[in-house]
């Protein structure tokens, strides 16, 4: 049986992508949910993952500590992970490995924290480039490959790797194409996304850092908070 | 044929991946380079990618516009790309990824210029912090999989991904392990590598923004310049 190590369902971006892949995908996995805790965090997540960081697949002996190289190992054991076809593979691959190395405006002004909503005061130029690229590359691949999902009719990964992205604009309310806004809302109607924020409002960690970084120290407003 | 679109040998690390790789693998490529030019870098990149970014490799009407996902293309193709061991293919994976998305402090304050040397007047902590994890995971992988290579007898794709990093250290004489420096010896002396290194010499492009990146604003004494 997969071990699948993440952090809080509520903040942890990362650990969504393999959890929600696994779990659309129907492949068995036991959770290990870690929260985050303030200065221990190295420590904690030393103990499976060599650069003590989430998300962590443990598959008996093999570790495997990255969440684009778990998505490659997945998908030499099980169908579905990336599309059949060439095309849309070499397409929803492209996308995913932008996302992992990219959009970090994205990523750094809008940190995902599922359960509330926060009142952006101002969109940089950044972020509107990210959101402006965002709209070209689901578009491209709604159209090309005949949606509902990013790449043809069935969740896959690059779906998974969008995820967080989809509780971002929900959580920051970002001025998005009704293309994209569409996709969102296909996307938050999965199960397994339903299931995995279910379990983040439940939450009742507030851990200090990740809380300062979405309100950018208290900046921006919180309008509404859904959490426990 | 495949076509490879990067840019200048001497600056562009990302491009180095995927040349060295199919360069080192023998696999045929036509080599399309446009040199980084200020100010107009968006237009000229845009015409073959979608990103305007480098590499970008572009198979007859199928373009793959990201490094991992070019290596994950060609692993479908060509043997070799991966190890042949699950073991150690997981591994080279995870290692490659973790240099995608990761060791940001290396990319940012120690910027890819083959032909010259700088000394640094100082090694930031995060620096510090990242060549520590990087003779762990170098050491790992060498002493795992029995090198000359990060895993095992041949040169792969994770030895492509860090074949930058190879160059970074000698540009700025880091400070690492004799099992690092070893590596680091052995890979400089394979064939791809000195070819692109001497491509890289002979190229009299001055790009302004990359040679503030790597003197920091004059802050560094350029010790060598061994370019043309």
């Amino acid at each position: 049986m997969y071990q699948l190590h993440i952090a809080n369902k509520n903040y942890s971006s990362w650990s969504l992508r393999p959890w929600v892949l696994m779990t659309a995908l129907d492949i068995p996995f036991t959770e290990q949910l870690i929260p985050f805790s303030t200065g221990a965090v190295q420590t904690a997540f030393k103990a499976f993952s060599p650069t003590a960081k989430v998300p962590c697949l443990v598959d008996d002996q093999q570790v495997v500590w990255d969440s684009l190289a778990i998505v490659e190992y997945l998908a030499e054991r099980h169908r579905g992970v990336w599309p059949e076809e060439s095309a849309a593979r070499t397409w929803a691959r492209c996308a995913s490995a932008e996302m992992h190395s990219g959009f970090t405006a994205l990523r750094n002004q809008c940190a995902m924290s599922c359960g509330i909503r926060v009142a952006l005061p101002e969109i940089s130029a950044a972020l509107r480039d990210e959101l402006a690229r965002l709209d070209v590359l689901w578009t491209e691949g709604l159209t090309r490959f005949g949606g509902p999902f990013l790449a043809g009719k069935t969740f896959s990964a690059v779906d998974a790797f969008f995820a967080p992205v989809v509780f971002r604009i929900q959580t920051y309310n970002l001025p998005v194409s009704p293309t994209v806004n569409s996709y969102c809302q296909h996307l938050l109607g999965q199960p397994a996304m339903q299931n995995w924020y279910t379990s983040a409002l439940a939450e009742t960690w507030r851990e200090p850092a990740h809380e300062d970084e979405v309100t950018d120290n208290s900046k921006r407003v919180v309008v509404a908070d859904f959490r426990a």
